[in-house]
């Protein structure tokens, strides 16, 4: 798949189990972009725009559980939403997007992480992917160690969600996809030990972005 | 697109605008071939199983507005929900299956209903459509002057949801979108003049489902 979109701006993507600190990492980074003199758009998926949020709400907290394939089009539905309400025209306005998970994290979850069967729910994502037709510029993925990821979880405590509360072999799977994913668009997906320290690990981050940014200034000189 | 769906069953939608008499037409049918010995699930869209009414209240009660597309896909996630939970099994035991409302409701509403940008929103549709892949063996569409149906809905009263509160060049609009339905697809799609007394037309539309079901049987022989 090569949907490129063609904004001023940049949008970069932060892919990654439970744990592994992509939200840290994103604020860590909106401010450091912030500092450099950039205009940064930070949102997360599911949600984003309140439209995508009550989706996310039905979806995460709700009390019906969906077929898997309305779970996967309510997904794509908030996912919608948010990019014609926030993410398209911020990039229009030549914004840096960072977006904690999006469509690797729908593969990962809903795909990858059900074993039996996957392969017609990732065949489903990858055709509902393309009908929304929009990707990152960069993809960040975040690595940890699921037992190391587990640790953190522990520590941070608070409520879990649909997915946060499944099996360990289904966060095994996720991983899994997750590897699967950037072994197969290495040019948009890139890895990143993340058990290094949160700082250290911005600055390595912080660098990718700031190249990617100069590479699309670059091309449209 | 001919998608045609290979279970034994008889899957049967309604269609057309406010006021023309679906929801009467359905449990008059679903009570006639009923007696007739069938199995008969009466059911309708958006909504029909526990999650797809949650989203149903979503889109149509919802306080905040979503994109289009987010709409459109929505909707497709209920639909989804309905296929997989209620519909296919029903189909599959061997039932008829009559749906007030489906995939042409969202065509003529989502699509045809907004005039200025249609043809982007009809495109999408038919492609979301195509990912969904079930179509009805056959669509009822009832026919009423839209001056009438007003005079209807007036006498019916209760609250107006996001579409039935749209202004009259919407519906109009939604009125000729159904007529383009039909002359596409008259092979499934069939209109009836549903101004004329509900006993008499119920007949009609009986007739046309019995010939379908025979027509159906025989296939399978």
């Amino acid at each position: 798949m090569a949907l490129h979109n063609k904004s001023s701006g940049l949008f970069i993507t932060l892919e990654g189990g439970e744990g592994v600190g992509k939200s840290t990492q994103a604020r860590l980074l909106a401010t450091a972009l912030s500092d450099l003199g950039h205009e940064v758009v930070l949102t997360r998926e599911p949600g984003g725009t309140p439209g995508a949020e009550a989706i996310r709400n039905l979806l995460l907290f709700g009390k019906d559980e969906l077929s898997w394939r309305a779970e996967i089009m309510g997904h794509m539905a908030a996912r919608c939403d948010h990019l014609d309400g926030l993410i398209k025209p911020a990039l229009k306005r030549g914004a840096l997007v960072i977006c904690d998970r999006f469509h690797d994290s729908t593969l990962a979850y809903q795909g990858y992480g059900v074993g039996k069967g996957e392969a017609k729910r990732l065949e489903f994502i990858k055709k509902a992917r393309h009908l929304v037709d929009f990707e990152p510029h960069l993809t960040l993925l975040l690595d940890v160690p699921r037992k190391d990821a587990l640790a953190r979880l522990k520590e941070r405590g608070g409520a879990t969600d649909r997915y946060e509360g499944q099996e360990e072999a289904f966060h095994q799977r996720v991983s899994e996809g997750f590897d699967a994913i950037a072994k197969s668009d290495p040019e948009r997906v890139h890895r990143f030990d993340a058990l290094q320290e949160a700082g250290a690990l911005k600055n390595e981050l912080l660098n990718k972005i700031i190249g990617c940014v100069e590479k699309n200034s670059l091309d449209k000189t």
